[in-house]
């Protein structure tokens, strides 16, 4: 058989692979391909150099490669083989592509996770996204100048691995800062950085829990949490929210059931201080309820206080974690909404046994943090820049807010029914019957305005519609479209 | 009872918190902790004003913050009172830290995961390491001048929330970068981009196995990947490791076994160009058996080509993926060791399905990747920067590879036991029996030097010893120590 070296073999003189390197590849994955056989006759450098257009020099550089690595055999007198002891390969149809492939596999059949949805990237021009900050106004020069800082010059404590638990100077600037304003009683090492709040959810639910546990959530709640907890294999029973928060009365009715059958209550997963996705705030009499049932029915309360600082009617409320006296708050939140959701450092509170714990399971999905960004946003907490960004943000923010309040309830009251939120970045808007969220979403989008179409929620016909991100300008604009469309 | 309101609260004129925040802030957490009891009787603004040494309008700012939130009720006439309608709190012992409580939690118990290690931090000046690059060499400059590009004028689609599949225009970079290189033949929708291959491993184990589903590893491997897989629950089959890689027939033994005892072999972990620990390369005639046999037996190869381009005798291997005719094989890698440990960007490599699932697993872990890091390691794949550097980089780490091994052949030949390697960052020493790795590692340690106690490896007296993070002089010095402590 005459081999069709010429087509078996492409070169290509602008790669930046050597020719002789791409020979030798080129050979080797025709002999794995089956396409070149044990014991086949390859061409003589010559004549094989003359064939592809190559220096002689460049075959001999190939096929010693070939020759060093096994693949190849060199006969004096006789010329140079595929090797023999190289095992047979029947070769399938070539130039197919993975994709197209269609070898069965009984045993390989992979499970679809149907519980588990990718959410939509956001690429409108205006959105009302799910309540996240206006990336225009953060502290991008102080950030990248200590980023490069720390790039350019950090040493190998910074560059080289660290542990799981996040940069030690992070953890004492953060637990210093969480004693100072938000009433917590903690030492460093009760403190695990995450990848924001999503991998603390996930670090939680696998850690501390097993499958079918059962665990305790609000109707509604924040999407993602849920999913990741089911996921995991945990049981949700879910319990009503009303304005004042989540309602304890049903949370002691089900503790009870659940003990007396045998299958207690293992967490509460709460967002106390502006609930997702309904904004409200957990009240002080069910606050106090809620750490006496923890410690009357032993389970723990994880507490996502997410949007801390973005409180606007008064101080933000401290969180349970600053009242818990028997370590049974799990304390969790982000920097995702106070810089850019790019930029993932979050971090859990807890006692150090659960800390330790935690960090297992973080060291085997993810090793370590980012420990540059960790290290920069300690020197932001250190030097104020934080803070004073936080305070114009929180500022900017609640004009935000009055303003797509005014503005919805004068152009669209009939239509949109919502509270104006203490605090947080987004409004809880619940659409009138006679409009089919669903539809308007599409409607609007293809004018380049997002608006979630409310189907995390099932058929309330609600979303939440975060303000945080537009100015005051293209505010107008999209409520502009949103009443165009109605 | 007299209320010692001026130990209760705790004021701190240097705090960034205001005074009134502060007054708010310790009264409610006095009332959660017990302290202050539902109906008791506050002192009146002007008293607890001059008790606090703060002005009065202070103290009314706290408690109308207090009353707006719930805490407080206020009769006129008769004064300030803890609202009546709270839970009543029976107080513990106060002052007491979260730490030193000893709550009997008998349904929280924390099951402790004995398989997890915690790997300690390098922190010696000079270190025989697993095998990590050089922070001197890595093009920091670049690196540091493209993030704060990044983190200045990226738009939206840099800085709010991207897809967990990692940024298209890395996945469309490097997927054209291994195809040219590699040998692949894959698109951008065959990439997944990981928190390196730790994530690798935690997704690939998580998303498409079950528990107790067996698996292949090799005698010696990782510790870390058996770590991680063991972690998942699947069961590891040991296969022997000789000089030529795995040993493939008895892959066979053992596929042919499990699949007439009705538990076929799910997939096999290699680490085929250099082999971690021992850093042999996997040779022709067993890759191209070792596909046939996942092909036959139907499992996955979980292809681990963790330092690709540290190859020194001659062109790297090209991977077993870029012969994969069936979707079997699972590539991945990362550029941990291609820059620096602290920049975490791994990636995944296979048939769309598996991509797609791997995907929603990576949503609910860790939301999405670094997109500004994938970016950048992006402009510097196309602008020839990471090409430069690698080329710098192999010739650097081979002149340590000599050098250290003369040095140690030299000075240490009747000690140390080791075969030069052809590739990696690390040679695999095996200690005469004469001395205990476990205390030559600690002595060495007080001198400044990290040597591994080989405990990874049970009682092999052998661990790795990495050269490439080291120069001539400093490696010369730490040679120097273990001769002396010898």
């Amino acid at each position: 058989m005459q081999i069709p070296f010429k087509t078996l073999l492409e070169i290509n003189k602008e790669s930046s692979l050597p020719i002789y390197v791409q020979i030798a590849n080129g050979i080797s994955q025709n002999i794995q391909a089956g396409i070149l056989k044990t014991g086949t006759k390859l061409l003589g450098t010559r004549q094989m150099a003359e064939l592809l257009e190559v220096h002689r020099k460049t075959v001999v550089a190939a096929y010693d490669e070939l020759y060093s690595e096994g693949w190849i055999e060199v006969f004096p007198q006789k010329g140079t083989f595929v090797a023999q002891h190289l095992p047979t390969v029947k070769p399938v149809e070539f130039s197919v592509k993975q994709e197209n492939t269609s070898h069965e596999i009984p045993n390989l059949t992979i499970a679809q996770n149907a519980i588990i949805k990718i959410p939509p990237v956001i690429t409108h021009r205006l959105a009302f996204n799910d309540g996240l900050p206006d990336i225009r106004l953060a502290p991008r020069e102080e950030l990248a100048r200590l980023y490069a800082h720390y790039i350019k010059f950090g040493d190998s404590s910074i560059l080289q691995y660290t542990n799981p638990y996040g940069h030690i100077r992070f953890r004492e600037v953060f637990s210093a800062f969480l004693n100072e304003t938000r009433g917590m009683n903690i030492l460093p090492q009760n403190i695990l950085t995450t990848r924001g709040s999503q991998m603390a959810f996930y670090l939680i639910g696998s850690a501390l829990f097993q499958k079918n546990d059962e665990m305790l959530v609000g109707s509604l709640n924040y999407p993602a949490a849920n999913m990741t907890f089911e996921s995991l294999g945990l049981k949700l029973n879910i319990v009503p929210i009303d304005e004042d928060g989540i309602v304890v009365d049903a949370v002691e009715e089900i503790c009870k059931q659940k003990s007396m059958s045998n299958t207690p209550i293992k967490a509460i997963y709460i967002t106390s201080h502006h609930y997702h996705p309904t904004t409200v705030t957990l009240k002080p009499e069910r606050r106090i309820k809620l750490l006496a049932l923890a410690e009357k029915y032993d389970f723990y309360i994880i507490e996502d206080d997410y949007d801390y600082d973005y409180h606007y009617a008064n101080r933000p409320v401290l969180p349970l974690a600053s009242a818990d006296r028997h370590g049974l708050v799990i304390y969790l939140g982000s920097f995702t909404k106070r810089i850019a959701p790019t930029f993932r450092v979050g971090y859990i509170v807890a006692k150090q046994e659960i800390i330790d714990e935690l960090a297992k399971y973080r060291r085997i999905m993810d090793r370590q943090g980012d420990t540059i960004l960790e290290l920069s946003l300690a020197d932001m907490l250190e030097d104020g820049t934080l803070k004073r960004y936080t305070t114009k943000a929180v500022k900017t923010y609640r004009e935000r807010r009055d303003f797509t309040c005014d503005l919805l309830k004068n152009e669209l009251g009939n239509i949109i029914d919502f509270k104006i939120p203490d605090g947080g970045m987004a409004i809880w808007a619940k659409f009138d019957k006679s409009i089919s969220l669903m539809e308007l979403s599409e409607k609007v989008g293809k004018k380049g305005l997002y608006l979630s179409n409310g189907s995390a929620y099932g058929d309330l016909n609600a979303c939440r519609m975060g303000f945080s991100s537009m100015n005051l300008k293209e505010m107008e604009e999209s409520v502009g479209i949103l009443k165009v469309v109605i």
